[in-house]
């Protein structure tokens, strides 16, 4: 039985998947679920994920939820193109850059792109303020790391792609995509242009951009 | 050369790494580091972990933070009793639960405790009460999993202890000191008698209480 993903167009969680999906050269179902009709509310969805969040990946009986989980899953299960590593230290390596954007980078990009998204940033322009300088300070770090590991070819954590990139790159994404709209003018976001003010940063998304399969996971209401 | 573990006492993230090293019966170097001697912001502490937190492991030449991942390399590194399954479903599983508390609990976690501890109870009151329904919301999650688990002898993910309870344990200890706290008689947190409210939990947290080597890993300040 084929692996079947549900998941939701722009969802940075669920994009995650996807690309860990392609990277890995692994077939897969796409199953997009649409938010406006609730279909991550249903009782069939609930019973694969009670939170009714994306993404969920089904295999067979199996069923996870929770992005990271997903792509630690995946990368036990088929081995080939490891995304985590091939040794423990990579392994370290790998997971230390992953829970750092998780930790560092989640929620404040939710609180950036949401309020502007949704068309709240007037009202809620105190939160997406605030979140700034935390965005801000990550992506300079990012953007050091990525500067140094140009040298050698590497991607963000090791030699070849990892879960740190893909982890990473929806995140970066949405805050391109968040910084582009009228309502985020009126915030001193420094994001753009972004390859003056990244140049690093700008150069690894056009890399990510070129993987085999990167079309197959553009969230579609983005085009 | 012995592995080293920087931490500070009472640190529920230094915790979790004591904790996976007492479970995979790993010999270890403790360096405890003064807070308050602000040891963790010296150029050599720096060195290791620019962003200055702990906990920290160095292993040989190796050094990692984010205890997360630092659990992820010593599973790697000596795989012997492992924390993260024995097979891929099993891995999910438990990174799914390992997620689960990182994304749903440590925030919410520290907006309780963190006012309790630091004298700030009154001032950061909205503070406090706005994290109390998410953390109640998944204490009843977490007891309903575990009073499941206890029917067959399970840990919260799995058959064995792994990086789920591990991960787990210091927030829910964190909590409770915390809720022990003469100022946190001002909340209705739900917390106490906590082997009333969470029969479940409360069993789950004798039963790591017992684990061999667990009194090495108690804060000293707590005692």
């Amino acid at each position: 039985m084929a692996i079947e993903v549900f998941w939701s167009s722009g969802s940075p969680f669920s994009w995650r998947v996807l690309l860990a999906l392609e990277a890995k050269r692994l077939p897969y179902q796409s199953r997009l679920l649409e938010m406006s009709k609730r279909e991550h509310k249903t009782p069939e969805f609930l019973a694969l994920n009670p939170r009714g969040q994306v993404p969920v990946l089904r295999d067979g009986d199996y069923a996870i939820y929770e992005s990271i989980a997903i792509l630690a899953y995946l990368d036990r299960k088929y081995p080939a193109t490891p995304l985590f590593g091939v040794n423990a230290e990579e392994t370290g390596t790998i997971w230390r850059a992953v829970c750092e954007v998780t930790c560092y980078l989640d929620e404040t990009t939710d609180d950036f792109i949401l309020p502007i998204y949704f068309g709240r940033a007037e009202a809620e322009g105190d939160q997406v303020r605030a979140a700034l300088p935390a965005i801000q300070s990550e992506l300079a770090r990012l953007e050091a790391t990525l500067r140094e590991r140009a040298k050698t070819g590497a991607w963000l954590a090791t030699s070849a792609i990892s879960a740190a990139d893909i982890v990473l790159f929806p995140l970066v994404m949405s805050l391109l995509r968040a910084a582009g709209k009228p309502s985020a003018a009126a915030f001193d976001h420094g994001l753009t242009p972004f390859s003056e003010k990244y140049p690093a940063l700008a150069a690894w998304v056009a890399r990510v951009e070129g993987m085999p399969g990167y079309e197959r996971t553009y969230p579609p209401h983005w085009r």
